[in-house]
């Protein structure tokens, strides 16, 4: 860092992604990213012309992609934001809300403590209950900005209805954030709730149901005066944030949406798949309604297993995190790849013997 | 604006971009875009295979592109920023580098100030000169974050390199940001400086003068200590901010910088096409080193002149500030669509006879 850098930023510990390493080809189950390409749509829609249209800026309106948006969820044009990665909106919503401090779990999405850092909010960190559900009582009447991952990251687990609208009405001066970023894959859509409960967004992303993680892609659901917020923090920072090519590609993905569904469907599959081997290998795998699986076995920790599959060319992601250190978070992949996984689990623990 | 929402993002005045109506097609010539298509090597670039691989994240690191940059740049990756547009490399250094205030001149780029006021910085803003040339003396020895639009936008004017090292170096202890987005067009580079001063920030953009405005790229030069300020604000708010498609474009873009420099000498003749033409009609004419010329006639005024080219089918840009709300920016274009504007111009001329 310089010494012209603002001490907050100094100090700040900044987010870390999941590894991309370049060295060799790997079978990648570390960074939830679908095994699925975006649909033949995507790839037709972006072709010679559209790329050439490059030369304009491109609607900062995102006019036509929220109005596909707004239909394909049942809602209007008007409650829907776009932004660059649904990062780029938890990022505005912690700027616009966060003032009075955020409350989030102590093990979910590692975003929303970096964003508290960064803006200097006060944090409220709620533990998981012990066998990793939220303890959604401690949410209640705090009023203060809160961020529930649903499902949640890494342990898949997801919010009831019932415990969610408790945590709404109860603080009716603040704004609640649902992060759905893992919702297709058999978590429950909440996005309704939002014309009842005006404090309540509902975040999605295209990087994981919708194969689209390299175009940058997510949006939110809102009522219209929070989507006014937003919108005006956009204009205010990046106003032509979601770029042409996006732009196209989300549109084309969300015409084809039975596509992304039907794969939806395959990763549940899989997902299945993978419990029910991972489980006959001794493992404790948490119930997951999302696109991976967050399980430890009683053989070895969770930093040996993900050392051993990296030598064996699988990589999966480990936390450092005291409380889930023993874990590994498995992205499911396709059948191909979770059968690899599975025989390279056993040969791993194999060895130990 | 929701009840919800901090109050210094509730009064704040965001920035307006130029228009994109889309009512009917217009000759625009308003918001600085390239009348030519990104190069067939960007168009060749983005094939299926590239829209395919968007299932998968982006480099977040954009090493090639860096390295690409870094070469063509004559400096080196570690002294190379990347971002989703200049504006975010702006909203960055503002965040990163303005509490102790930020300086810059009373006509210049509109969003600096909204940037302030999104930070709640203090903003020093120093009239420029009665020649529209930057009072330089008076950014000296300030030790606040200044920054510098050079070409200038909307004028089209650049500071001189006596002038911008008396700035540098009387102000070691704040960063200096020079914004190069216009520079293609006949502007000096400063980015040699970076090596002189480590408070120095060269920013760029591929919007213009490489005719990408709807990619989203731009890019930063600096010393490797400020680069590595900028990548922490980067992984602290969205790591993956330059999307796949991007980071291929702006790579091929970089290959093919022949093209782009002959572009930029075509816009050049085209530009002083238009200053002689308005200069025999009677304008006033900054002398401009961009793709852009501030006009003024002696006969009608900035805000009827563009409502009527408006009604003729060409946009160009009045601002209503009122020290410039004489002017008006026009964008130069292909030739073709210069000689139109200034026929337009003549015929609405001739009508107040």
């Amino acid at each position: 860092m310089s010494r012209y850098v603002k001490n907050q930023i100094d100090k700040l510990d900044a987010y870390t992604p999941g590894e991309q390493p370049r060295d060799r080809s790997y079978i990648k189950l570390n960074t939830n990213e679908s095994p699925f390409a975006p649909s033949d749509r995507v790839v037709e829609a972006i072709d010679d012309s559209s790329v050439q249209s490059l030369r304009l800026y491109c609607d900062p309106t995102c006019k036509a992609l929220k109005d596909k948006i707004a239909q394909v969820y049942d809602t209007k044009s008007t409650n829907v934001f776009v932004g660059n990665g649904s990062d780029e909106i938890l990022n505005f919503i912690f700027m616009a809300y966060g003032e009075r401090g955020v409350a989030y779990a102590d093990i979910t999405y590692g975003f929303y403590s970096v964003f508290a850092s960064l803006y200097g909010l006060k944090s409220r960190v709620i533990p998981l209950k012990e066998d990793f559900s939220l303890d959604s009582e401690r949410f209640c009447g705090i009023n203060q900005l809160i961020v529930i991952a649903s499902p949640n990251a890494p342990t898949g687990i997801e919010i009831s209805v019932v415990e969610l609208e408790k945590i709404l009405s109860t603080n009716s001066d603040s704004v609640v954030v649902v992060d759905h970023a893992y919702v297709d894959f058999g978590g429950t859509d909440v996005k309704y709730l939002t014309q009842m409960y005006k404090n309540l967004i509902c975040v999605y992303t295209f990087s994981k149901s919708r194969s689209m993680a390299g175009a940058r892609l997510g949006f939110a659901i809102a009522d219209e005066e929070l989507i006014l917020d937003l919108e005006k923090i956009k204009y205010s920072t990046n106003p032509y944030n979601v770029n042409t090519l996006t732009q196209i590609a989300g549109l084309n993905a969300l015409e084809d949406d039975e596509y992304y569904k039907s794969n939806a469907e395959i990763i549940k599959k899989n997902r299945e798949y993978t419990t029910v081997e991972l489980e006959k290998l001794g493992f404790e795998v948490l119930p997951s309604q999302a696109n991976f699986v967050f399980a430890k076995s009683k053989d070895i920790s969770g930093k040996d297993l993900y050392l051993k599959l990296k030598e064996n060319g699988i990589l999966i992601r480990h936390f450092d995190k005291d409380r889930i250190a023993e874990y590994i978070r498995i992205t499911i992949g396709s059948i191909q790849e979770m059968q690899i996984f599975v025989s390279k689990v056993k040969n791993i623990l194999g060895e130990l013997q």
